[in-house]
């Protein structure tokens, strides 16, 4: 999937929980739960803004706004576990591996080589659980 | 241009003036005129470093490249000079004005609407200064 | 005003511009302008989230949650045209001068000297432009 | 408690001693025993500069201060431990649980959903260790 | 100077200002007039606490301090006017251009390419400005 | 050793590796290791511009250079693991423990007091480490 397909009559919502589920159902649950016995409207707001606003929107793939988030939170350099889940993210909506590790290089330039490391590290994190989820899928 | 030619032989140097050259022609050559007189070898450092070695690695498009350089720069929100030079390369390279205005517009999830606002204001002045060029070109 | 009133049947859309409104009417007006022809969309999501959502929000009022907004942009040192707005808005929910100088004062402590030295010159910097336009009105 | 009763003929060290174990107790002891074998002098620092000087100012109520401080932190995103002990420190001078989550959800519009998410959980884990402590009294 | 020569019975404020007219006397003034009108407390606190207590320490002599100044606010990239200040402050203890220089190319590394080539410009703004006023006096 | 020594001939990977070795040979064999499966052209990255670039440049000691690191890392507050490589690698190359620990205090004045007491807690950590590495030889 490349761009959310169009659903008329949608609240925000739901296109927001739309959305996050094709991007990263996990994510969106974990969220929910994590948020429930503090800030449960802050669940919603996360679905409607983020999610049933902006990846929403038509003008640009999903593929390259994970992109822009991969690089946006490994240069912020504070939101490793965000930062994790949008390389979760990323590989769901078909930015390849080695593209995600070329954006999070390429961060070096503009954030330092401390962000890009760290960020290389979270998604040797990501890639590893998936490689292990994979093999205990197989077996 | 989606990708830098491979081309054999050539020096980091060479390589990364020549990528520059492809994505903004313009921008590097300030740079190395702004640092003339009081650091000449960083312009070689940028050359050789973010563009001959980051930009020019085959494994990711330079559409993609800059998407990522955009949001990182509207995201950290405190190097517009940089950033606006990025606006520029993406235009170069085929990110369209509607896609850069969507990956700023992203910035807001992940840095705030302050440094939102302030990536658009500088697509806006960029935005309006090829507007102005291609004026004055047709005129 | 210390709390935005509670209006029934009222959309987001509308309760946001209200609530800028009741907060600072002039920056709403300058800002849906400055995005009119580069992001008009971001002025309905300005509205919406953070005024329709989170400002309107019964749980704090408007005092306390530009106090925080104040604090949160001096720290951060990289938005000076939004601090200045929200040094404005405080005044107009009733943050008094020397508090909002108190607020800016006590960054030091959490964002070092500089943040809170350029905190200091936005806010004489619109306590100036208050009290000109006070004298002009006045005369 | 919002605001330091003053106390004539105090030094800055003892002003400051006094405005910490108001303001949290705890946090004040476990610094100076963190610092005592590498840097003693910046305990010291401490109770005198932000304690003695800033939050000892009569200009600003201490649940102002502790709501500034609590959003600032939230917002820079990279102190974790110091934002706890402020968590802490605003349930100690009045801010309700339901302010402070008001506060850090806030920050999402100034310093991204990350940041605030990221707040949010931190609050949580005060909140929680608060809630078993007042269970293990009460038992 | 490379050490700030103790001096007994000086408060912190008498040895504040000391350093600081040491180091960069025109700053100090500067910063005091600037204040004047909105935060004049501060001043005595930037006397007191960055000059009086911390570069006023034996520990470290003050062409390091200014080097490990001048390397955070060139990463730091919000403080464009300190960051000046500090540079002004470099030379006046003895760091040389070159240094200076060196120092925030190696920011490059661990804050990106934009903070350092901010950074060079901030010098080349002061190194100018030093020239022009040693021609003016030449004169 | 305060600055490397020059060696005609070597590229740029060579010095890079061999001022990294002579500044902190574990920490070069850990990046490389923890990096193979992920990005291995990153370690080369890390020798040539950092290490072969940079630090090997004749223009200023390499005392300074960490002194610079350090505080920057500290500043920044984001890079924790970074952060204590650069505290063992300015030991190794004659900053003492008490310059280490004025040049992270310092950082208060700069990027707050979080951010300095953080960089303590670091500080702490490496040197406790070295304590007992020490012990353990001598016994």
């Amino acid at each position: 999937m490349t761009q959310l397909s169009p659903n008329a009559g949608e609240s925000r919502l739901e296109r927001g929980k739309r959305a996050l589920a094709e991007i990263d159902g996990e994510a969106g649950h974990k969220v929910v739960a994590a948020l429930a016995d503090i800030a449960p409207d802050f669940s919603r707001y996360i679905f409607e803004f983020p999610f049933g606003d902006i990846y929403s929107r038509p003008g640009l793939d999903l593929r390259s706004r994970e992109i822009a988030t991969i690089a946006a939170l490994t240069a912020l350099g504070n939101a490793a576990p965000q930062l994790k889940v949008h390389i979760e993210a990323g590989l769901n909506v078909g930015v390849t591996r080695d593209e995600i590790t070329e954006v999070i290089m390429q961060m070096a330039v503009y954030a330092g080589f401390p962000a890009a490391l760290n960020g290389l590290f979270a998604a040797k994190e990501v890639f590893g659980q998936r490689a292990a989820a994979a093999r205990e899928e197989a077996a």
